[in-house]
């Protein structure tokens, strides 16, 4: 007897199992914000959603209620207004493993199926979390849409695509039957019954809330575990819309709701440490600063962590046929969203002899150039700009593009942009500034933002094996080489495989080295310290349930 | 292209992956130890092997090597006399990095092929890692050849085909091809490649070295890493026979046989925490006290760690048929390799008021002397016994005897029997002590050898309510329930569930509670304190490795 959401998300199951299993191109969720696709009037109806929402306190009924906590702040310039459920956090977990009982019990076709459903749900949400995601990251409105909508559904569902597929390979049943010489077999009935590991905890950034949020969340959800989720104090909302819509979800599904709760609270407090160090909590996935996670590798012995930290991103630049194609891409790269992504490259290191190109040899001052013109052109048009580059998400952004200026000689300077809707924000183009080689104490720890560096360095050689220390003692998440010599590319593999990063080769068309596609990339590889995981493996599930068998003679 | 050796084995690997997809019984190493299945003579050959091993240095060419240390006595009464390489540890783990440069190259299909080799040898080796088992561990001679030789065999065979099966689900590359509306689709190419995590640690015990010590080594193994065997100062030699012909395996298949080291020592000094604490070691394999595995657990936060610790294994009788098959199956589990099995049972639960038998109702007095008589009567006869009971390890055992005997009062005391080919050995039978459930603080630690506990309990509520909440809090391997009750077998199985323990119900034949068959039953669920890990399932391997891509337009 299969669950009834379990029926009818199966197709969707079905295809996502394929697509992890083939790593190609998929997609469940459109990322075009068309109405065609999603309905006339449906963007105007979410981000008139959104504005109902601000001002006033969010409607959360949660047990364990003891005020209100909240003061979030939009980076296009004004105050969001909206409280939540400020919990104590006894009074919660106690609701908490109430409502695990019932969810534990519930198996794993119920739990993928309400899974499954509230996946969609959100979906259908997506243009009122945009504006959410909008307004506390920073994020310009159509990646908003895209990045913290359709394609965080999707890692989401790839997460639930894993975990099911770990979990059904375990049997429900065996009949045990040994022989013995002439005599009869001993015969057992043994059952295995896949039992989740406890509560999750997901510790969401201000960056990406649901893209970086929906995995942990998902993945511990569908194995039967219970989720609290708690936001970074400065991006709440599309965290506390999400969990509204799950506890809608499970509550449907006849599930007491608070299987998934939120914890909201403000910054400089102790929260997320007081909630890590639950021994309720057997789960937690994290992203943040190195330091908080490593905080958390560390004492939250008790749960298994999962961590994605900072990172020194690198581009290698030894070859190029079209150096201006290049430059475009890169430029794009580093302007994404203000270079506030945990993927968005840093030190991008060129021998100082220059490069060859199919219209002969570039200077090294040459490809400085370039990409500082692919910058300039891109972002040439305020209007345009805008909406690459979104704003900044907070001041520490600007403290450490005003601390960069100093580090060297500015190939290209960061500038600030007037918003022509919000005037309030805060927008700066990136900052490009020329380094040698053996400036390691500058460039090797992460500048988080759009800060990057133009690396002088000996050759090639030099670069990789720059890159690949770089990537083992200090984390990356993305390596990009441009080369087009078929022994530089098997260097930079071999480095990159070593390193424990991925790698693209000769990005120059309509893939940015920045992104990541779910059911296909997988971001983070948890060999090197950005990342103690990887978005989505089976290494990522597997964890997250146990087998408890029972046996007897039959 | 396929690796020679994973074709030379691929038809075992192949039932082994439909082993553990059902779970049913399977064996792919004989357990038998008749000349008819192992050859005439080999037996003879085995011994004789292991008795030219005595007394001298053993032969295990390993560089960083200063010195040889080895002070193992057989628990039946003699020096074994034998050395061991002792590892610089800075010069040994260079070797091992040099070493691991090819191995990793060599990818899934050689790394498997080379781990069922291996364990192909190690099965020809099994009389001979047989007696050296036995005289380090202290099992009887039959014991040890099964369940350290095809018993354990098939814990590694059943490893490798988990790992695989992670493995095998990695796509090697994929077309990524994402529409572009009426423009032509982007293409990208894309590349994964599996890695191993780094260096493994496997820490050994000196009661089963290679049933709990090769499960870690094959799975580390399996998945491309390199391993470094870290036996218990008590038991070095099995592993130290078994890491020569891994060594063997890695060489004659053309790789550097450094890859699999050992590195063996002396009781009292800090070579596992040394060893634990060095970056390299990224997988850490621990089967031990629960104070050293806790603290591998807090300390060793750069490495994937799993342990298996203490507990405290139970049974509930509830009700039964028949009384006496009930004492028989609990005399033997009591009394097999004299309780020095980290499943045996502990807590024997029993209402005050008695339980209800197809004879009418068995007082708790009964209840207690028809186990205390199944004992006296499977260990009648002194020369039998000690086929059954082995000789005691160490002399910590001993001592937990003596301490045990105040507890309460002692329903059956331990004795002492001579070993008839063996008079130097320490062979003790059970000790039975009764308690009231009431007294916590004595039954609610592991009291490791032949000793237990048959405590009155109001109930069988109270006894699977205690059950229950000693399982969760101090762990549990096993838990066995005897009623005639579908009702109390439900509630047996949902404290089961709760608290993470397998359950066994009415055994009575000829399979015990401390048994746990490969490619079936899961040894351990890692849902309680005794073990943070299950031998074998895919959490115990998914970790194992990491995949890195690379990506291009094509």
């Amino acid at each position: 007897m299969t669950h009834p959401l379990f029926d009818k998300h199966q197709a969707t199951l079905d295809r996502a199992l394929q697509a992890i299993a083939e790593r190609g191109y998929w997609s469940h969720f459109p990322e075009s914000a068309s109405p065609k696709v999603y309905g006339e009037g449906t963007a105007e109806a979410g981000k008139a959603g959104y504005e109902a929402l601000l001002g006033k306190p969010f409607d959360l009924d949660q047990p364990g209620t003891v005020g209100q906590v909240g003061k979030e702040r939009s980076p296009y310039g004004f105050d969001l207004g909206i409280t939540y459920p400020k919990a104590d956090l006894d009074a919660l977990l106690a609701a908490v493993a109430e409502a695990q009982q019932g969810w534990r019990k519930a198996g794993p076709q119920a739990w993928v199926g309400v899974c499954l459903e509230a996946l969609e749900r959100i979906n259908k949400a997506s243009f009122g979390i945009a504006n959410a995601v909008m307004h506390t990251t920073g994020q310009a409105f159509l990646m908003a849409f895209q990045a913290a909508g359709p394609h965080a559904q999707d890692r989401g569902l790839e997460a639930v695509a894993y975990a099911w597929d770990e979990m059904r390979r375990v049997p429900a049943g065996a009949l045990w039957e040994k022989p013995q010489g002439k005599g009869d077999p001993i015969r057992m009935e043994k059952r295995f019954r896949i039992v989740p590991r406890g509560v999750g905890l997901v510790i969401g950034c201000c960056t990406f809330p649901t893209w970086n949020g929906y995995p942990g969340l998902f993945a511990s959800l569908a194995t039967g575990n219970a989720v609290v989720v708690k936001p970074h104090p400065g991006a709440i909302l599309p965290l506390a819309m999400t969990v509204k819509i799950v506890r809608g979800a499970l509550a449907d599904a006849g599930f007491d709701p608070n299987v998934v709760t939120l914890v909201a609270h403000e910054a400089g407090d102790d929260t997320a440490q007081r909630l890590a160090m639950r021994p309720e909590v057997r789960l937690i996935d994290f992203t943040g600063s190195s330091a908080n996670g490593a905080w958390l590798e560390r004492n939250a012995t008790h749960a298994l962590v999962f961590t994605e930290k900072a990172g020194v991103n690198q581009i290698v630049i030894d070859s190029a046929d079209d150096l201006a194609a290049v430059a475009r891409n890169v430029a794009f790269s580093l302007s994404l969203y203000t270079g506030q992504m945990c993927t968005a490259p840093q030190n991008i290191y060129v021998p100082a002899g220059g490069v060859a190109t199919k219209d002969g040899r570039a200077s090294f001052e040459d490809v400085a150039k370039a990409i500082a013109d692919g910058v300039a052109k891109l972002l040439g048009d305020p209007a345009r700009a805008v909406e690459v580059l979104g704003a900044v998400q907070n001041d520490g952004v600007t403290r450490r593009i005003d601390a960069a200026r100093k580090l060297g000689t500015i190939v290209l300077d960061s500038q600030a942009i007037a918003h022509p809707a919000f005037p309030q924000a805060t927008i700066r183009t990136p900052l490009v500034v020329k380094l040698d080689a053996g400036e390691r104490d500058k460039y090797l720890s992460e500048w988080f933002g759009p800060i990057s560096f133009i690396i002088a360095t000996k050759d090639t050689a030099e670069s990789l094996a720059i890159a690949r220390k770089a990537a083992k003692e200090h984390g990356a998440l993305t390596l990009s080489l441009y080369s087009t010599d078929p022994k530089v590319q098997e260097a930079a593999i071999d480095a990159a495989e070593d390193a424990g990063v991925a790698l693209s080769i000769n990005l120059t068309g309509g893939v940015f080295v920045n992104q990541s596609a779910a059911f296909s990339d997988f971001h983070g590889t948890g060999a090197n310290p950005a990342a103690n995981a990887a978005l989505t493996d089976a290494a990522y599930v597997a964890g997250r349930f146990r087998v408890v068998q029972h046996r007897r003679h039959v």
